[in-house]
């Protein structure tokens, strides 16, 4: 196993931080493997924002839905998905992008933001330094668009909290195997799968929460998607420009 | 610059492999390295598919639009974005999940798989291995969910070609790096940006084509964007039950 793919499996999500800055050039390194990495078309359909004001992050931190970690965080990142430069681009041509009413847009944007963000984290990892990605971003995404001035066709997809991890918080088993990966097509008999992952979500609970909790994986999940937890969501995309003209016509 | 930086920054994208299959060893170390990636509330909610048989790879190479390095590369990883092993979950809890109807569903989904499929690419390329990624397997994307038996809630988002490159493709030119980073709040100014870049991308074409071509990256990505280009991704979204019912309601 070579450094890269230690570090790769090493991660763990720090949520505490020591009181000490990252190197500019740490950041940069993170900023230039994110844009190295692959995008649709090579549109680079992704933005960063980085914000280092106590003020802003104590903003971010309450709209991300009281996240102390974002304000403890010397840098926190915010991963949007842009095809703002691609409108500038076709005011530049005279064309309209008939493209960004098609629901492929969001799908683009965001797996775009997922390479890019993974590229920030693998670089930030190799150096040293913690992180966790902060999917509640978009929990307030209309105040957070405002609070960054983002731009029509830019969303708000992840935040990610950069700095130099304060305890070691382990990592969090994962699905087995079998249930992720599969040859030459998807074989869905895999509820037996599920329920021996769910034991060992449990046992792993239990050790964390010195015996508090024993959730498993089936019910941390279906907690968290029953309900629509984010309910502002399709405002955000229809207000940044994202019509989904294709999937209102179905 | 530690290797796993200097790997992310050398990426590139093959699409010509050597005769030379990919050892078992290796393809592991990229699946875990993709389990290893954050997720949204741990819910890993992608899968992948690998096809190596050739009848298959020659059909799924067809399907996304003739590219013949799907069939020249030994593995096609298929990454899908998917909350099948979610609905397991709610079935086992006996619970509906709501979430699912939002469009959230799309973007978390979508970026799960960037982030996976991003550590997937690191570990293949930290390895020696080429890659590059298919996002053509959208093109037809029924017809794939058919060939690959997609469960509903499981949509296919990219392939991800791997083997051993059989020549160095080089490196496009990225945006500024002005374009797409911002410091505390959004920069929209980025028009002269862009023109900067346009002239760099049209030097870097003619020198690739030997002078045929001198496209511009606006030129690129609008001549791309000006319509929609994959017809069927609403109604792939919709068949797999992603009813995005709150985006109808606008």
């Amino acid at each position: 196993m070579n450094e890269t793919i230690k570090t790769l499996k090493n991660h763990r999500s720090f949520r505490s931080y020591l009181d000490k800055d990252v190197p500019e050039e740490l950041l940069n390194e993170m900023i230039e493997s994110s844009q190295a990495a692959p995008s649709w078309i090579n549109g680079q359909q992704v933005t960063v924002i980085a914000v280092k004001d106590p003020a802003r992050k104590q903003k971010l931190a309450e709209l991300c839905g009281n996240q102390a970690h974002i304000k403890e965080a010397p840098v926190f990142l915010i991963f949007c998905a842009d095809f703002y430069r691609a409108q500038l681009a076709a005011e530049k041509e005279n064309v309209t992008l008939e493209a960004l009413d098609d629901i492929d847009a969001l799908l683009v944007g965001a797996a775009d933001v997922g390479l890019a963000m993974g590229n920030a984290i693998a670089a930030a990892e190799s150096s040293g330094l913690g992180i966790v990605p902060i999917g509640g971003i978009r929990r307030n995404p209309l105040e957070v668009i405002e609070l960054l001035e983002l731009p029509k066709y830019v969303l708000p997809i992840s935040g990610l909290c950069v700095g130099y991890g304060a305890e070691d918080p382990g990592q969090k088993p994962r699905l087995p195997k079998e249930a992720v990966y599969h040859q030459e097509s998807y074989n869905s008999d895999l509820q037996k799968t599920i329920n021996t992952y769910d034991e060992t979500y449990s046992e792993y609970m239990k050790k964390r929460t010195n015996g508090e909790k024993d959730t498993t994986w089936s019910e941390a999940v279906t907690s968290f998607y029953k309900q629509t937890y984010y309910p502002s969501i399709a405002q955000m995309v229809e207000q940044q420009g994202f019509t989904c003209k294709n999937i209102k016509k179905l």
